[in-house]
C-alpha cells in the first residue's frame, strides 16, 4: 500500500538513534575511509589477508572468554520468530570470532594464517566523548607461528601504520606475561593471585605506584610481597638494559628466563626490520586487561599526552584451543581505530587534499534547453573516468557555483546555449580562480591534467 | 586469568555459526572486494557519496514501513543490562535508515543528497541456496529532485555497474506505479484493492498471466475487471510504442497522463546519457513488492535465465516524510549484490588476474643464519611498496616453494647464505618459470616491472 500524503503529515515519527550509536555523513565518511585505506594498504604490504565473520555469533561462542564485566556489556539478539531470546549475541571483539573461524575452517586454512579484520563491534558501555556503543575495530593476527619473528611482524606493522598516518611521537610499550608471572613468583605471590596482580597493575597509568600498591594490599596481598614487586615493575632503563636489570633478580626462575629470551629475540627482529628504537620500549607496568595473553604483550601510546592507548595486543597461544581442543600459537594487535580517527582531527593529521566530496566536476544546467546536452556531457566525462555530478535543479549560475564551492567540488563546467552552439565549454577551477573556454573534446584531458 | 592448557583440552566448545550466517575466508573476500570496488568506483563516478548508519535502529524507526511479513523476519536486539528487549532492531534494509538520516540531519545535508551505502542487513528468512540471514545491500539514492533526470541517473548508474562487472545480456525493466493505478482505475478496480493488484501482479514471472488472474479472482476481484486489466499489463511493444499503446486506452485518465509523461521524459534522458536501448524496456507486469514507491520503478534481470532480479528500485516521494512531516522527492536503486556475487562465479565473470592472495612476494628463510637478513630484505621490499610475506617456519626450500605456489603468490625471493654473501638474491616467478640471480638493490625494481 503506497504511503499517502496524509500519512506523512499525521504519522510523523521522531527520527533518532539508539544511545551511543552514530551516523556518519559523507564528509566524516571520507575522512574515516582515508584512515581505513592506509591501514588496509599496510596490512596488504605485510601480507595480511582480509577475513569477515557475521555480526551475530552464538552465545556459547562468546560467553566465558572476556570475564563477567564484559559479558554484562554485551548485546543479545533474537530472531522475531524464535522463542529463545538468549541464543545470539552481537560480537564483542574480533579475536574470539577469529579463534572460532580457525577451529571451524581448520582444513581450509593454510598456516600461518595472517588475517586482518576491519569491522564494528558492540559494547553497551556508558556513552561518553570518544566512547561509543557501536565502534570499529581493526585487527591483524598471525596464527600458527610460535617464534618471536611473528610478534616482531606485529610490532613493526603497528609502527608502520602509525607513521603512515603521520602520528608524531608515539611508543609501543612491550612487556611479557611470563615476566609478570616471574615477578609474582619472586615476590612471594600465591599462584591464585596472579589475576589480582594483572587487574591492579593495569591501573598504573591512572593511579600511580602508590595507588597500585594500595589496591594490591586491599586485595589481600602481603605488604612484603608488594614491597618486593614494586621496584621490579617500575624498572625503567634504556633498551635491553632494562631486561638485564630484571635478570639480575629473576634470572634463577625458569619462567623469567623464557620471558627474557623472548623479549631479546623480539627486539633483534624489530631492529632487523629497521624500526627506529625511539618507537618502542619495555614497560613492566603494562599488563593488558584481557586474560588470554600468554607471552609478549604490546600497547601503543602517544608520548606526553593522556590520550591512553591507541593499539594493544600480544601473544595468546591458548585461545583457539578452546574451540579446537589443542593449542595453536597466535599473536596479534588491535588498533584503537576510533580513537585514532578522533586523534587525526585533534592533532590535525589529515593531508590538505582531503576533500568533503568525491566529486571532481559539477556540470551546470540552464533549463530544458541545455539539460539533455548537459546529461550527454556528464556521460562523456564519466566515460573518461572523471567523477562528475550533474546539476539537477533549475537555478541561476550563481546558485550553481555557490553549491559547487560549498560542497568543495574543485571544477565547474558551464554549458549554456552559447557554449553548446560553439561546441565549447567554460571550465572554472575554484582553487586558483582560473576560468577558460575550451573545445569540448579537450575538456576531459584538461581536467585530468589539472586534477593531478 | 590466563587460559590454561588444561582448560583447552577439557572445555572445548564446538565452533559453529548461527543459521544462515557465513564466514568469508580470504579467497572469497578478495572476490567480493573486486565486486564492491567496481560498484564503489562507479558510485563515485556518478557523484554519489558514502553514508554509514548503525546496525541497530530503534524499533519505532523500522516498524510499520515494510509490512507484516517483513516485520516477522526482523531480528530484535537488546543491551544485556536493559529490561526492555523490544526496543532495538537490526536493520532490515538501507532505505528506511536513509529516510531517518535525512530527516534527522536535515540541516547538515545539502540537497540534492546523493548517497550510497554498502552494508549488511538482517532477515530471518528460511536459509537456502543464495539466500542468507545476514547479507549485504548496495544502495544509491538521490534525495531532493522530483525531476525524471534523477531517475535516469539511477537507471544509467545500474547499467554502467553491470557492464563494468562484465555482465552479459541484462535488461532494466521499467514501469510506473502511476500507470498501475491508471490500469486499476480503467479496469474498474476499487481504490482499496490496489495493494491486492501489486501483490498478485508481483508474481507474474513465477505464475504467469493465468496464475495472476486466478489469484486476483481469489482476492475477490471481479472477472470483468481482471479481463480489462490483463491485456494492458501484458502490452509488450518495442520501446516508446508500448507507451503509445497504453495511452490509447488510458489517455483520458489524469494519473495515466502523468505516468506516461514521466516515462517518456525518463527515456529521453537515458538516451542522452548514451545507454544503448538493448539495456532497458517497459514491462507493465513489473510492480516491485514494496509499498512505498510512488512513481517510476525499475528492476533488472539477466535475459533468458531464471536468476530473478539483480537490482530493483524506483521513486518513493513520501517515505522520508514519515520522519520529516513533509514529503521529499527521492529515487534510488538497490543492487542484489549477493546474487550478483554468486552470478559472477556461475557466469565466470571474474578476470583471470584475480588472485587468491594479496601477497606479491614470499621471502624464504633457512634457519637462524638467514632469518635476520630475510627480515631486513622483507622490510626493504615493503618500503618499496611490494606486498611481501616473510616465511616464518623452518622448512626446506621445496616446502617453501610449494607453500607459495599453493597460495598463489606470484614471486619467491630465495635468500640463502650464498646469496647473502654475494649481495644477491634468486628471484623465481611462477607463471613463466623464470628464475634469475640479481643484485639485491635491483630486486624491487625488477619485481615492480614484472608485476604490471
Amino acid at each position: 500500500m503506497p504511503i499517502t500524503e496524509s500519512e506523512v503529515t499525521t504519522k510523523r515519527i521522531k527520527p533518532r538513534l539508539p544511545r551511543g550509536m552514530r551516523d556518519f555523513l559523507p564528509g566524516e565518511m571520507l575522512k574515516r575511509e582515508y584512515v581505513f585505506n592506509i591501514v588496509r594498504d599496510v596490512f596488504h604490504l605485510y601480507g595480511f589477508e582480509p577475513l569477515q565473520t557475521p555480526v551475530l555469533e552464538l552465545s556459547e561462542t562468546l560467553m566465558g572468554k572476556y570475564g563477567d564485566e564484559a559479558e554484562s556489556l554485551m548485546y543479545g539478539a533474537y530472531h522475531k520468530g524464535s522463542k529463545d531470546k538468549d541464543k545470539l549475541l552481537l560480537r564483542y571483539d574480533l579475536t574470539v570470532p577469529l579463534a572460532r573461524v580457525v577451529a571451524q575452517h581448520y582444513n581450509d586454512i593454510a598456516l600461518p594464517f595472517k588475517r586482518y579484520h576491519i569491522a564494528p563491534v558492540w559494547r553497551g558501555e556508558k556513552p561518553q566523548r570518544g566512547r561509543y556503543r557501536e565502534f570499529y575495530q581493526c585487527d591483524a593476527d598471525i596464527v600458527g607461528i610460535p617464534d618471536m619473528v611473528a610478534d616482531a611482524e606485529i610490532v613493526s606493522l603497528v609502527v608502520t601504520i602509525l607513521r603512515r598516518l603521520n602520528f608524531p611521537q608515539f611508543r609501543v610499550k612491550i612487556n611479557n606475561r611470563k615476566l609478570l608471572t616471574a615477578i609474582g613468583q619472586y615476590s612471594g605471590l600465591e599462584n591464585g593471585q596472579l589475576s589480582d596482580l594483572y587487574r591492579s597493575v593495569d591501573k598504573f597509568d591512572k593511579v600511580g605506584a602508590d595507588g597500585v600498591g594500595e589496591e594490591l594490599y586491599n586485595r589481600g596481598i602481603d605488604k612484603d610481597v608488594i614491597g618486593r614487586m614494586m621496584p621490579l615493575l617500575q624498572a625503567h632503563q634504556p633498551g635491553l638494559e632494562n631486561l638485564d636489570h630484571l635478570e639480575a633478580s629473576l634470572g634463577h626462575l625458569e619462567v623469567a628466563q623464557e620471558g627474557l629470551r623472548e623479549l631479546r629475540e623480539l627486539v633483534t627482529y624489530i631492529e632487523a626490520a629497521g624500526i627506529p628504537s625511539e618507537y618502542y620500549e619495555f614497560d613492566f607496568t603494562m599488563v593488558r586487561g584481557l586474560g588470554y595473553y600468554t607471552g609478549p604483550i604490546f600497547e601503543t601510546v602517544i608520548i606526553d599526552t593522556d590520550y591512553g592507548s591507541i593499539s594493544g595486543g600480544g601473544r595468546y597461544d591458548n585461545l583457539i584451543g578452546l574451540f579446537r581442543g589443542e593449542s595453536l600459537p597466535t599473536t596479534g594487535a588491535s588498533l584503537g581505530i576510533e580513537r585514532i580517527i578522533d586523534l587525526m582531527d585533534e592533532l590535525d593529521l589529515y593531508p590538505a587534499h582531503i576533500n568533503n566530496t568525491v566529486v571532481d566536476v559539477l556540470v551546470t544546467v540552464f533549463g530544458d534547453e541545455t539539460r539533455h546536452e548537459a546529461v550527454k556531457l556528464t556521460a562523456e566525462l564519466r566515460e573518461a573516468g572523471i567523477k562528475t555530478e550533474l546539476y539537477m535543479q533549475d537555478r541561476n549560475l550563481r546558485r550553481q557555483l555557490t553549491y559547487a564551492n560549498r560542497k568543495g567540488i574543485p571544477f565547474v563546467v558551464i554549458l549554456g546555449t552559447d557554449e553548446i552552439e560553439q561546441g565549447i565549454v567554460t571550465l572554472k577551477q575554484f582553487n586558483n580562480g582560473d576560468e577558460m573556454k575550451i573545445a569540448r573534446d579537450e575538456l576531459a584531458d584538461t581536467i585530468h591534467a589539472r586534477l593531478t
